[in-house]
C-alpha cells in the first residue's frame, strides 16, 4: 500500500524558467518555487541551486524520508535513459545525464521525460483528459510540442523521442524554420513565434491596408500583440488567426487519422486567442478528416495552469517508480 | 495452458478476393482457400459460402472442437464492435456486423480488425518485425493502408479506427482522391492507382519525350507497366518512382516524428519496384527528419507473403480470446 504521507517532487524545466513543487497523491501542489534555467552554463551549478531551493521545502513538509522520488519534464528529455539530448533551447549542449545527476545530489530516484509528455500525463491524471485512454496534447507556446497517449499509455517510441508533432511538415516547401532549417513544419506557423512571423508577412504584403499593428515596431510584434489587435477587430490580425487555424486544423486532421484520439487538448500561451483560433482549427480539421472520424474528436483547452500540468505530470511518473529492496 | 492441438482460422477479406487458412500456434498455415469477395451482395450468402468452403478443411484437421476461434482482417474492420463500417471498396454498404454473423454461423468466437492492422500483427509475430515493440506497417496496394504498433500493442484509437495513414494530407490542395474527394492525401500518390495516374500525367505533360509507355493505351497503364518500363530504363517511368518515392518519404518522416518507430515495414504489390522506390523514399524521409531521428529508422520490406500476413495476424487475435466459463 502507498503511504498517504508520501510526496513526489515535480520539476518543469522550461526554456527560461524552471518551476517546481511538492505534490501529494491527490495531485495537490505545495511549496512551489522557480529558478532561472539558463543562469548557469554548468549543469552542476543548476542542480546545486535547485537543491538549495528545495531543502527548506522538503524540511517543511516533514523531511527527506517522505519524498518518494523526483519527476522532471524537460525539452528533449528522454524517459529511457534519463538524459536531455541536444535541446535547442537550453544552454547545456549535447547529452546531459540529468536524472542521474539529480539522483546523485538528492539521493532519490529520478525519472525524466519530455516536457510535453509530462504535461499530457498531468492532464490525464488531473486535468481535461481524466479517464481518457486515447488523446493528443498539443502545446502551443514559443514552440509547438506534443504528448500522445494511446491505450492509456504514453507513446515514447523505440528511443523515447516519440511525439515531435511540431516538426511534422504540413506545408511542403513552405516557411523555413529558424532553428531546424526544415521547411513548412507545423511549428513554423502554429507557435507564438510563427504567429508573429505571419503577422509581419501579412503587414508587408498588404502595405496599403490599415492595421493597429502598424504602430508597433516590426521587431516588437509578438503573438500577444496580434491577439490584442484581433480582439479589437483588426482585419489583418484576425486573418493571421484564420491562416494559423487553417494550418493547425489540417495538421490535427492528420494526427487524428494516425491515432484516432477521443480528444485533442490544446495547451500553452497561444490558446489565449480562444475562439479566434479554435473556430478555424475546428473547421479545417473536420474538412480534412475521413467521414468515419468527423464530428467525433473533442477539441479541448487544457484545464490545468501551464506550469502545473508539467509539474503534476512529472510527479505522476514518480508514483510508478518501483520500490527497490 | 494452451493446447498444442488447437487451431485458429484466419480470414483476410480483400477488395476482390477473400483468403483463408487454418493456423497452428507456430504460425503455420494449412488448408488454404479463397473465394470472390464481391460475388454476393448479400453478406449472409458470402458467409454461407465461406462456411461451405471451410467445412471440409475443419474436418481434415480433426474437427470443430480443435478450432479455438476465427480471426478476420477486413477493410474498415472495427476491433471494438466487430463491424465493417462503410468500407468504400466492398459491395456491402453501411455497417456490417461481420464478427457476430460469423460467430452465429460457425458457433465460434470471432474477432475482427482492419486488414492492415491484422497484417501488422502478423508481421510482429511471424515476420520482419519479430521482437519489435514499436513499428509502422504501410501497405502499398490498390490503396495505402497502415497498422501501427507502439509499446508492443496495436494502436486502435478510442473508436477502433486508428491508422488511416493513407488518408493523411501530404500535398495540401494537391491531387483529388477518386473516392474520398480529399485533396493531396498520401493514397492519391503512393498507391498503385496513384502511380498509374502520375505516369499518365507525366506522359501528357511531356508529350514530346519518348517513352515505352506510349505504346500502351492510356486506360491500360497500371503500376506494373510503369515498373516494367522503369526496369528497362525508361526515363519517364523512372521519374514516376522518384516522384512517388519523394512523397512517400516525406510522409514517412511525419509518421516517424509521431511514434518514433524502430522500423517502417512496407508491404503490398507496389514494393515490387524495390530500390527504384526505396532509394528516393529513404532519401526524402531522412531529409525531413529532425537530427535526433536521422539514420535510426529501419526501412524494411515485409517478410511474409501478402495474404499470409493478414491471415496470420487475424489468426493471432484468436489466441488472445479469453476462454469463457
Amino acid at each position: 500500500m502507498e503511504s498517504p504521507l508520501e510526496y513526489a517532487i515535480g520539476i518543469d524545466v522550461g526554456g527560461t524558467t524552471t518551476k517546481f513543487g511538492i505534490v501529494n497523491h491527490r495531485g495537490e501542489i505545495s511549496n512551489r518555487g522557480d529558478i532561472i534555467t539558463n543562469q548557469h552554463t554548468d549543469i552542476n551549478k543548476f542542480i546545486d541551486q535547485l537543491y538549495d531551493e528545495l531543502r527548506p521545502a522538503i524540511k517543511e513538509i516533514g523531511g527527506d524520508e517522505l519524498i518518494k522520488g523526483i519527476g522532471v519534464g524537460a525539452p528533449n528529455g528522454n524517459y529511457y535513459n534519463g538524459n536531455i539530448e541536444y535541446a535547442p533551447n537550453l544552454h547545456w549542449k549535447g547529452v546531459i545525464p540529468l536524472a542521474k545527476l539529480i539522483t546523485n545530489k538528492f539521493n532519490k530516484p529520478c525519472t525524466l521525460t519530455n516536457d510535453a509528455n509530462a504535461a499530457a500525463v498531468g492532464e490525464m491524471m488531473y486535468g481535461a483528459a481524466r479517464g481518457m485512454h486515447d488523446f493528443i496534447m498539443i502545446t502551443l507556446g514559443t514552440g509547438v510540442g506534443s504528448g500522445i497517449i494511446a491505450n492509456g499509455q504514453l507513446i515514447l517510441g523505440h528511443d523515447g523521442f516519440a511525439g515531435e508533432l511540431g516538426h511534422t511538415i504540413i506545408r511542403p516547401g513552405g516557411r523555413q524554420h529558424w532553428g531546424t532549417g526544415m521547411k513548412g513544419s507545423l511549428e513554423t506557423y502554429a507557435s507564438a513565434t510563427g504567429i508573429a512571423i505571419t503577422a509581419k508577412e501579412m503587414l508587408d504584403e498588404r502595405i496599403n491596408e490599415k492595421s493597429i499593428l502598424r504602430v508597433i515596431p516590426h521587431k516588437k510584434i509578438d503573438s500577444k500583440a496580434v491577439f490584442e489587435a484581433a480582439a479589437k477587430g483588426d482585419k489583418i490580425a484576425k486573418e493571421v488567426f484564420k491562416f494559423t487555424g487553417q494550418i493547425l486544423g489540417e495538421a490535427l486532421a492528420n494526427f487524428v487519422m494516425f491515432s484516432s484520439p477521443e480528444a485533442i487538448i490544446l495547451f500553452g500561451g497561444v490558446i489565449k486567442a480562444g475562439k479566434m483560433l479554435m473556430n478555424p482549427v475546428k473547421k479545417h480539421m473536420e474538412k480534412n478528416l475521413l467521414p468515419i472520424f468527423q464530428n467525433k474528436v473533442k477539441l479541448l483547452f487544457s484545464e490545468l495552469k501551464e506550469s502545473d500540468a508539467a509539474i503534476l505530470g512529472a510527479s505522476a511518473l514518480v508514483w510508478e517508480i518501483k520500490q527497490e529492496g
